[in-house]
């Protein structure tokens, strides 16, 4: 085992120390503050060390010893790093946020206090159109003249529930009944603790591109403003390893090996046989999967076999 | 170790089977169902000899050993059942809910699907007064005629709220979008899975007279429709031992303990040193913590000493 | 809400730092020492503050709040709070310390190093005797003769195990083969992070009397010297409300409440319906749970009703 | 939402219930037994209906469903089963199995009771040797001969370590420290049941090639003999999607790519700018992380583009 030290002073970040309590805003209202913090690059490599004792001698290099952990999936080094961020988000968005239950979490209470008088407003030219092939997401935006009367209405919508809620606890309702018809934009706050592995999880899943507009800006901006500042080599490996690599199933693994070859033919019977590809009436039709792959492929400059 | 036999059956509960997919109503529009189980009672003290081993022969009848596991806190037993329930919950309450980070959740996505068309509606003569002592209670009710008003006020907001919401889908508005503005005491619906020791910290937390009255219907419909069927034995002694038993810190031991023995005076006294109670322009101030102990005394039949 | 301020410090608690590194002793050959911590007594006030927004403005002590918030089971401010141990541990031990499921750690790996050369080694005068009424327990020890030949032969063992660890590795065995027979009182050595929260939960279980010898005194040592210094205020409000309290089961209340009203004969006919007393052969015969409660009964100096 | 049945009818899994209870024989005396479970296929399917709603119509098919949610990582309906599992395993595997920590455990224990009487034995032929570039492997095998000698002292070992701890229990030394020297050896037993979600993650990471081999034959046990017959569809998906994947970095996509257009010096050049080769004296050295890539590459029937 490693000599442990008498003596230890805890790592501090001076890069991060500078922005310590610096809202970083998100959306028209909300913000991303780091509290606290413990550990950076420096403790998953200890960690590992740790575990690995005389094992990790040859790799000598920091950078190095933290690109294995994550390409190989050794995630508990990375869980001995911590972060507490106050958060301000819409409650629609927090809805989503909150299911990462690895976190420890303080909200504010709205049976205790008088519910936080913001909402999220939506500009006219910022309503999204609902996705044809992506039955949750959205794509493109509405006409500027439809957005400005929704844009409108919604102000009056989130002026009157507010009117209401105020005249609700005027007339002595308990707070914690009156709050009931409050909107979804309504903003809450929250002191959010997370280890940095599942921190990178959350990232993973809410920056990715089919995940809501409205928390892929809180989490791009834990990414790049907090987590760079943090903990830059682990922010380094996770972008080149972690975050949507491109991943191939066996089925996948055949046709690109098929095409490797040359031989297309094969490559598209796999597909076919694992029905990727159906033929209707002489046409082809390809299945959801196989638009995957079609796109992977193309991050792979791999020419599309089935394709004339 | 037991001999283990070669064959097994699943344990049933036929009292549960019987209400097996029976919707459990709660508040004006909400459910709590049962979808599936796993285990019962016997499950509980099977696993408690497998850990026990030789150690539990001495013990041999099972209600004997549920309330010596319950008493004792050895919870890992009860970890061993697993229930599955579908509820229907207004979002409000939800939010409470979802704070339970043991459980697993699949929620109505509204990203994907249109909003429940259904919110939790207040009667003229429900509306609740915002307790004096308790920060983030209610007490007492509100008289009808505001209550009235009220009543009429809520229906026309959350009429509004859905006729905006609807008007966004038909403009094209994405789901994810539209939902922004819904009111929280729209229902949403949820498959929630938890372990009974879990399912027991909730029900401790939830139907607690402190509890919401919201989220408290339906801790109660859980514990008294649904547990007592499931686990009967779990469930009485949960209420003999777990559910709001007499606590007592070390000052209020040693506080009763003086009483016990005659000595008022000194009850008195300590008392006073740990701060229960501050004389002010010769009148006693009793604290939050004195209050509360005051309760528990009365529980206890014991005369508040410094009461003349 | 709260004045966000823009400019923050991270909190530090110098009677922690003096000791950062520092092995504190525990057993022949293990320690407890402190890698790093986040957040103090000041961060629990600072989360509740954020929780409870304007609901805690009555409380303006920071010393009130948290014994509020930890006699009222608010648990969440404490998971706010975080430290990082570096222990050493034989594995008989972290068998049981491993239990605790909400902990991160980093173990050292026997697959990627070879073993810790240490053993924990009984002392002649330290063999415990089993108990009698508690299966789980020991008391008394052994006497010195045997305790001498126990420890001899012990030593024995231990090397002999070792040896053939060595000439395992010597001969080419793979070190995650090799380590099959080492015994169970081999060191090891780990990280171990937890939220302040569960580390309550750690010690509440393992420092209490029923806990075996070898983990109580570990969890001793992160109480009274780890905790205690980190944490002061908390530490003192876990030993007042959490910490071994007297607890009164429904049954239990109701009899203490006959005997405080002088009413001895009821408080015998509530222990005998619910099973504490039985007469047989016109003796009588005290359960367990009579046991317990009797022990109660002395800690709070009421007299046992059913003792002439 | 969907129509919700008032009457349902627990979900059984005929193929299972076949072998509820059978001992799947591991190691020289281990096994796994199903002892409970919930759900199956068709829960998942519901469970996910239950989220997406009127978004789930277009795919009909559970089989397709199921691959779905699988390929892209939505995790939560695969929450909804459960299964419970009685199994026997040397204690060196168990301390490894633990450390998934979301299961829930009940193990036999050797403070309540006598340590089971079997070791874990190697024969002759079975001793592993060090692997050398995997510094926490093994591979090929010890000779026969030297495997003789080593099994021979095995169970010299293990019988010794056995007549003491019978021999302090004789001398009445309390179980809990009678054990202290047994070999990691030693068999325990444990009641764990752990969700689907969470069993896929402990296969994956258990079957996979890199994994102990004691370990590893429990988890192809499970995966083989349990998961196959229970969710025959999800094992089906996982070992297409889940387990063993190739996965391409952000730099390995681009030299994949270059590769792809035919170019190899750019691939080349990618690969040394990003530390893959290195030039020393004239001689190409590759990094581990280029092993691993020429390993994906010839999955991919694709030419090491560096390769002469």
């Amino acid at each position: 085992m490693e000599k442990t030290a008498e003596k230890l002073q805890r790592l501090n970040v001076p890069e991060l120390d500078k922005v310590l309590g610096h809202q970083f805003k998100v959306l028209d209202d909300g913000f991303v503050r780091v509290v606290d913090y413990m550990g950076t690059d420096a403790s998953i490599v200890q960690a590992a060390r740790v575990s690995y004792g005389e094992g990790t001698k040859t790799i000598n290099d920091d950078r190095t010893l933290i690109r294995y952990l994550m390409r190989h999936k050794h995630t508990s080094p990375f869980e001995m790093c911590e972060i507490k961020l106050h958060v301000r988000v819409p409650m629609d968005s927090w809805r989503q946020w909150i299911r990462h239950r690895t976190a420890n979490v303080n909200e504010y209470s709205t049976r205790y206090s008088i519910a936080i008088d913001a909402s999220y407003k939506t500009d006219p030219d910022q309503w999204r159109r609902q996705a044809e092939r992506n039955k949750q997401g959205s794509e493109g935006s509405i006409d500027i003249e439809t957005g400005k009367n929704l844009t409108e209405k919604e102000a009056e919508i989130q002026e009157m529930c507010r009117r209401e809620y105020l005249k609700r606890l005027e007339m002595g309702v308990a707070r914690e009944q009156a709050r009931k018809d409050l909107p979804l934009s309504t903003y809450t706050e929250a002191y959010w603790k997370i280890d940095l592995h599942n921190l990178l999880h959350f990232i993973e899943l809410r920056m990715e591109s089919k995940a809501q507009h409205e928390i892929r800006v809180y989490a791009k901006t834990i990414g790049e403003e907090v987590l760079k500042r943090w903990c830059p080599m682990t922010w380094e490996a996770f972008n080149d390893y972690w975050f949507e690599p491109v991943r191939l199933s066996k089925t996948e693994e055949k046709i690109v090996a098929a095409a490797s070859k040359g031989d297309s033919r094969k490559a598209a019977e796999i597909a076919q046989s694992a029905g990727f590809l159906t033929e209707k009436d002489g046409k082809l039709r390809r299945s959801l999967e196989c638009l995957e792959l079609e796109d992977k492929l193309a991050r792979l400059s791999i020419t599309i076999p089935w394709k004339k």
